[in-house]
């Protein structure tokens, strides 16, 4: 099969490289070729996912073993592509990055948020913000393409049209995320043990979360914008639903936030208002999109006063992950955008 | 047992019913004369609260047949206590009443968040809110008190301290709390069915919740004040997570924020102020509170900025509903406060 | 599209017609024509099925509008499809029916376990017990075929190799089946509600499951045989496990065990045979196999004892009901055995 | 207070030790002197317990800290109290171990279930096996007693009439244990990972379960028998629920067996019976259950063979550890037997 691309992932034992060759495996134009992992090397793929068992016989190789590729994504854990990427580049004219590594552009941000500075500077603006319904363009011609957070997808994209246009009050909204497990990765920990993990509803950070660099580079437009950002991690394994309230600066009804919902997202594969009178799903719920790579986004104006709450939801692990990565992905190759994530999800 | 007072509980075969009854079988003042359920008339309360079993013979009698007694408890759906609650007086000097319908003490706030008008205008302002934290002297002399709406007593108290001494802004705090299924009460509905209800992250009530009432009045303090609430319900039956976003009018640090919380709560014996430095229980957690009285507030100022982002959690149907009434009717009888509460609540 | 098979579905606002509609929208060589719902009739299919939202413009029709189709799935309440079903035939020449109604040959059997004379006696044995690992090429040729019971499938799956071979002790096998609550279908009522389903472990069938006339068909094999079993309901939504105590008639080891089943099921496109020596997924687990078609078989032989256990793991959606039955289609059509049944679940 | 006993705890930072250290707290006869724990010494107990703020100010110690004092409850991980125990009983004339060291009274059985030799058989027989529904008075005499298995004491409380009767088929008893995470402990590890840990349905032991050995002693009335046991973890923290298939000898009808129950167990301050016609919870019900004492039995006679059912629920913590510890206490001392364990449980 000549027109498969052959593609590698580095990391692939964690949750972001485990969806990710999920996908690949079932991707009609991809050759999967090697996946990376230090601590499962010479193991089946499907030793550390399981629900892979007889879909494929690869085995984890390291990561100094590669051999070149089309294009190469990165699950590294943060801060390690950044040291090796010069190395991955030699490897692959195309990458990309799931990690934080290279998703802010600003070398000061960087070392706001993460704490130091960032490895290579140079690099920052190379890399193309992997949202296709932000940079759809930039994508398709990018060979350096990262991922976003999880958060910051799901915030984006709620509040995307509003700050576009100037219609939220810049330096009021407040936005509440509630997560899963999964978001914090495959290694355990007391916190994730599962007596203690199970039933909490934790404030692990209320705030001062990271994505917030990446919620403000992408919702800016140059000028001062103020996001209060805070997360809870709830009973869930996979998930993100962010709740938004933002201000608008002009009177609006609930017909015109629809108006300018549809007039963006009218035409993304990806991005579904919902928003109904009646029923038990009413809004977005992500319970519904595991395994999907939607990311819905519903809306209450509240009477009587300037708050817009703008709810959107996603599966962290494909949305706001390893399935926007595989989107990014098509659009760099020409392919039709949702190849690959035709997966609708369940009910119930 | 002489020194004994009888109570009796009219709606007692619901949630908040049950849970007063569990508290009330086991107070050392207290003697439980007559549980109502017009549905389980005539069987044991053990049929509708399988936990007290072997704890009580106690069966259901149906609410027309009602003995005189020393104080009545009323857990009967919203809008009933009002319309019976002559009736009711004349069986009882005394009146706890858990529904919605004394909370507020305007027949216009009435009129705007129930949808219909008072049945009983006159009485509205007999009824001293009870929550004791607020109200500890007038509960002491009151014979007519009423519950508190269990969201609006996590957000009271996680603001209250701020609200009375004017430190925050009157009109930015966004509220939004996560809530369990029982918050709901016993009656199945397709939104309760456990493979639509399990693991949702539903956007229940994004604005216009009634509540609201509640808290505007309790915090209002002779100015206008808005908060902007939503609530969301979670994987969870019991619990309340309040997260509030508070913006102070004057810069305060984290040890300010310490002494004025522990000024104005330090002796309260159900607040207990839960910020920790590390672990994996650092803010207040609502599964721990399961069964007990406590309601825990944290906090954590926003480096940065004038936020604050306080935490309370609390049991619904204890310091949310019964454990608060019978907190209320201790202070009422000259108990000590915590009688029969002395639950510590479990870990895991 | 002149190769695809126009299809309807009867009853499709319930749990498995949601899941075969699910299926057949993205199966290539299907168009769904109609699905009926008279609760739903005239709403969107994504009204029952909010998972299906922007992936079909469908609404539900009444029963009594169907037109003449290719084949027709029959997924009404037990009891239903054998009162219609000349009505059906003379809509399709191939019927699919997901109903117990005529999953048993027996009338007398029917009249045992379900306390009520089968209202289409003559029809019984038309009907092809859908489980292709056991009839594939009865499947192949028939126009009439019932699915099976979910925990059914599960067992019969688990113990057939052994019941065939006449290994096990025909009079002495012990099965318990834990469920979720999906299998109880879509209607609401006080056992399903959250707060009192949730979290439970419920022995809602310690005897006398009906299912179990299934397995007695199935596995009887002209002799008497006495299958022990047992159902209990858990915390989870979709899945069943099965865990049975077989007895060997001959001393069998561990490798025995391995060769009889890769011999029965090797070639099987959806059992796989899950044993692994160490890890967290050493043995078959329904969360794996979420909105996928596998039944995993795995086994432990005990050391000291005549007791084999196996446990097999499916999705009583799928491989218990929907699943199952498109795959039956395919072979009925002559199509490749797991077309349209692709996905390979999620981990985590 | 003179007439409190000085008690302290060894390793009391796991699950069993903090659950006893929540009883012990609330306990009018005791006080509580010293906890220990290596990696929390220094710290306060509600570190480790975090539903004891407010409720205690004690801090661990390390064990080479203790005193004297009346009692000792230990709660270390197994192998360790045997190696300890001189030292422990210089402590101490009396002493409660929680762990498996002194279960069983033969040597053999231990190096066969725990795979290696007892460090004392020399003290084996000295120890009293601490369920007090079968050894009630040997307790009150003893100054060393232990604990018993969590999924024994279901497993053994379920059996023990119908075995000490002679009137279960003593070689055919199936038993299967559904169990939650607490059971493992309070260490981290990947099989505990929440995303990992959450929902499963995990045959963790399908066979040789160390608990067996218990049961076999203590079921065992001088007669060979065999019970085939099984333990599956479910999606729960607390809890067992272990459903026992047994076969009857004589032909019984449930109102026998109710009678049998009611004999042996009719004044049984923590067995309750549990068996109704109708309702959602018509059998024992681990949920609802937890933080109390109880066991609840309850059993379905199967129609047509010679089955009988038994389920049985207890928390692990409580029944199956630290409460039957405290009722062992209780008896030590000749306190009322249900002292300290009078909470009843929540609904919902």
């Amino acid at each position: 099969m000549a027109d498969k691309l052959k593609v590698s992932i580095v990391g692939a034992s964690g949750y972001s490289g485990g969806e990710l060759l999920r996908l690949l495996l079932a991707h009609p134009r991809v050759e999967v070729c090697e996946v990376t992992s230090e601590r499962f090397a010479g193991k089946f793929a499907s030793k550390a996912h399981p629900n892979l068992r007889k879909r494929t016989q690869l085995r984890f190789c390291r990561m100094d073993e590669l051999k070149p590729c089309d294009l190469l994504f990165l699950c590294l854990p943060h801060g390690r592509a950044m040291e090796h990427i010069d190395a991955f580049r030699a490897l692959a004219p195309r990458l990309i990055d799931l990690s934080a590594d290279f998703r802010l552009n600003d070398p000061g941000e960087y070392q706001r948020w993460y704490g130091k500075p960032h490895a290579r500077p140079d690099l920052m603006t190379e890399f193309v913000y992997g949202v296709p319904e932000l940079h759809r363009e930039e994508i398709r011609g990018a060979s350096l393409v990262t991922g976003a957070g999880c958060n910051a997808t799901a915030t984006i994209l709620a509040l995307y049209p509003f700050f576009k246009k100037g219609l939220a009050d810049p330096e009021r909204t407040v936005v509440e995320v509630k997560v899963g497990s999964s978001e914090g990765g495959n290694a355990a920990s007391d916190a994730s043990h599962h007596p203690e993990r199970s039933g909490v509803v934790r404030s692990f950070m209320p705030t001062m979360h990271r994505h917030c660099a990446e919620i403000y580079q992408e919702l800016g437009f140059g000028q001062t914008i103020r996001v209060y950002f805070s997360a809870t991690s709830i009973e869930m394994v996979r998930g993100v639903l962010a709740t938004c309230h933002l201000f608008l600066r002009e009177p609006l009804e609930e017909k015109d936030v629809w108006k300018i919902y549809r007039e963006v997202y009218g035409k993304e594969p990806f991005l579904r208002i919902v928003k109904e009178a009646d029923g038990i799903y009413r809004y977005p719920e992500p319970k519904l999109l595991s395994g999907t790579n939607y990311c819905d986004v519903g809306f209450q104006k509240e009477k009587g006063s300037d708050r817009l709450v703008v709810m959107s939801a996603l599966d962290n692990l494909m949305k706001g992950a390893s399935g926007q990565a595989v989107q990014a992905f098509n659009l760099m190759n020409g392919f039709e955008e949702a190849l690959g994530l035709e997966f609708p999800g369940l009910h119930p």
